[in-house]
């Protein structure tokens, strides 16, 4: 597949690279450095980038180039592709501005530089873009930080935003799979991107941030094949008049009633997200496997983060399991007094490491048990160590062999950050608030709906 | 006022303080330690305690007791609160647990000792809560990590759960003036430390988190009062059948029905929070004057954050300010063509510093705007730092005496956060996502009209 290019080229050129630090040029080309790829920078009057002998022309490099990233001025851009496309390159990524976004002109443009990369079987990503990410091949062609290994494959129609979510997932220790920041889409659109990462193992889960949607049809036919292989989480701005009216002013296009958008997104089998963390919240649950059904059993160290996520839980439909007495008698059996064994089940705050592992793994064990949320809020006893919580978590569901899914919520802000580390290590996405942890016990249940509907 | 001898105590006991770290009494001493006044720890079996001498009694220390701290065994507690009777001791916290929580016969120790306190004019915080602290005065009378100095006080009926939101809000920068872990409110309740609170300077917002209030009708009188001078959020746990059910199961009482909760919650003036997150972005909103009306004004760096915010104001009725035709014009003078001065103001990437004055400025001026939210992402320029963006903001906000409210959303995860801090302390309230940042401007609008009823 021609998009293959983009995430794991042999080589690649930075048109536009630069060893001056004001420039983008210089960002882009300091990130792609550590490629295993050959990387070669391309500059009109730089002999040197960085230390890296640089050409004068994308034509002049002697050796095949696969991807080449464009960073020089709007002006320079028709004539630098075509070039690419005598070159041979397979895949552009437009990061200059000043295209489509600027009126008609601009979009004029546009087209004329995808009919030239299209003539030589070139795939274009941007123009006005932050760039892509393949955090699994080590591939940075933006220039911005680069995001933490993971299994969410993060597409996003605003450069500025998505930048904003890789600096905010590295510092909540999300993990990305791959970033695409899609620019105005001249060529390369969602469709292209939901198909290719369908088929892309590193991405668990698919996540959109969507502006507006240029070819619904086409959208909504991907969108459907897809989402029942793999969750697509879509975030749309511009639900509300406002929010509507602000984005025709920022973009000079109507963005469209939400409630198409919402009906066609729920056609489609998209999972829909209202904020940035739930988005994020949603896509971080696919480590876990699927649950048959939607009885939910939460384990917890304090009475309140209980009833708030069994709060969240119903919100979304879904029910608290009905626990087997004899799963009840069980935890009697080792829990204290004052516990309370049916679900929640509140092992209060003198449980430990071992109480986790013993309680996780009666109601993994109860057939009446689809998910189970796992709790723990600051253990109050001292001497205590968050992590051995998790540990014990982590033990129960490797003693079972993860068939049902689990997942943490672990809210001691700080305090907890070495135990959900712990936790993410292994696949159990460590949620910190009731909500996050809720919205995410629906996606799993309702991708399963989604893969399972005729 | 009575209560006042637990916040701002001459001197204080800590009856049950220890020299071993595995007891509470340990971590109880140890964060009381550095209190200005003076601090006696009481053991019975050891001679001194972390290197301070110690007594066996409370009525053996040679000064006068205002507050006491305890944390012996249950089975010594009704004969401790004699003894601080006796003593003339003013206020006791009891954080020792086994008493109302276990049952009926915990549940008559437990008024036998509030009628002792009583007869000595004492007043009892607990018993089983986490402490109390007052971050204005350096007092950390619990077994948990101090909160940061802020403007919010918190009162909560969990001490897990309270535990949890103070290392969060120690992880998010966020400042408490009061935290108080109320516990099994044997005496002291809501209605008193809302009417306490009402008067504090230091608190500029009272957060409540709520399992089930016993005296209904003095609760509502009380909140009645309190929030015409002062704002009162709420966060009610058990608003759904699970949440309810779950609540049930741990309390063993009823938490009952969430909608007659509501219905008082609204007639009392309070504001209601569904999440956490809700109610710390509500509470932290209150170091800005309240606004006149509730058209917004957003300007930013970036297009998606602007329709994010947009679609959330709207979500709680707020509207978009129509800008003055002059603003617009003024605006235009010296922001770049591909900007967009209707509201929101969109200064694209490019934007300085200097923009962001100028901007924020031309917006406070425009009569049309009542609120104003700054946001800011990463900027996209390579040599820009975001702590410009913060200092343009806060010039324009000091240059015209603070009198509309700026609420500010700084996106850039880690990248921002010194930006962040910089608001922070010029007490511009930074947020981190939309949905926070719109629920902040919904409470200050509604706060005001709360005020203005008759």
């Amino acid at each position: 597949m021609v998009l293959n290019y983009f995430f794991n080229p042999r080589s690649i050129a930075v048109i536009g690279a630069s060893s001056d630090e004001k420039k983008l040029g210089f960002e882009v080309f300091k990130n792609l450095k550590n490629y295993h790829g050959n990387v070669y920078p391309v500059n009109i009057k730089e002999e040197e980038v960085q230390g890296v002998k640089a050409y004068k022309n994308v034509k002049e490099i002697p050796d095949e180039v696969d991807l080449a990233i464009i960073i020089v001025p709007p002006k320079f851009v028709k004539q630098t592709v075509a070039d690419c496309g005598e070159k041979g390159v397979k895949a552009i990524v437009i990061i200059t501005a000043g295209f489509g976004e600027t009126g008609e002109k601009g979009k004029k443009e546009e087209r004329e530089i995808v009919e030239i990369a299209h003539k030589y079987g070139m795939r274009i990503i941007g123009p006005n873009c932050v760039g892509i990410m393949n955090t699994h091949a080590n591939l940075n062609a933006t220039f911005i930080s680069v995001a933490k290994k993971g299994n969410i494959a993060f597409v996003s129609q605003s450069g500025a935003l998505g930048a904003a979510i890789v600096y905010k997932a590295i510092k909540e220790n999300i993990g990305f799979s791959k970033f695409i920041s899609v620019g105005n889409m001249a060529d390369v659109d969602f469709a292209d991107l939901m198909e290719y990462l369908a088929d892309d193992e590193e991405s668990k889960a698919i996540a959109l941030y969507i502006e507006g949607v240029k070819d619904g049809k086409r959208f909504m036919e991907v969108a459907k094949k897809v989402s029942k292989k793999k969750p697509i989480i879509v975030l749309k701005a511009g639900k509300s008049e406002s929010g509507a009216k602000a984005a025709s002013s920022h973009t000079g296009s109507l963005a469209g009633s939400y409630a198409i958008y919402e009906a066609a997104f729920n056609q489609s089998g998209l999972l829909i997200a209202n904020t940035i963390d739930e988005m994020l919240s949603m896509a971080r649950a696919f480590t876990q496997p699927l649950p048959k059904g939607n009885r939910v059993a939460i384990m917890t160290n304090a009475g309140g983060p209980g009833v708030l996520t069994a709060d969240e839980i119903d919100k979304y439909g879904l029910k608290l399991a009905q626990l087997k007495e004899e799963t009840m008698q069980k935890l009697r059996e080792f829990l204290p007094p004052m516990a309370a064994v049916k679900n929640p089940v509140d092992m209060i705050a003198s449980a430990r490491g071992e109480d986790y592992y013993k309680t996780a793994k009666l109601l993994l064990e109860d057939e009446n048990v689809d998910l189970l949320i796992a709790i723990c809020v600051v253990p109050t006893f001292a001497g205590m160590t968050i992590t051995e919580h998790a540990e014990g978590v982590i033990r129960a569901m490797r003693e079972l062999n993860n068939e049902k899914p689990v997942l943490a919520l672990f809210m001691a802000g700080y305090v907890s950050e070495k135990a959900k580390e712990l936790l993410e290590r292994e696949g159990i996405p460590a949620y910190e608030r009731p909500e996050d942890v809720g919205i995410a016990a629906y996606a799993l249940t309702k991708f399963k709906e989604i893969k399972e509907e005729v």
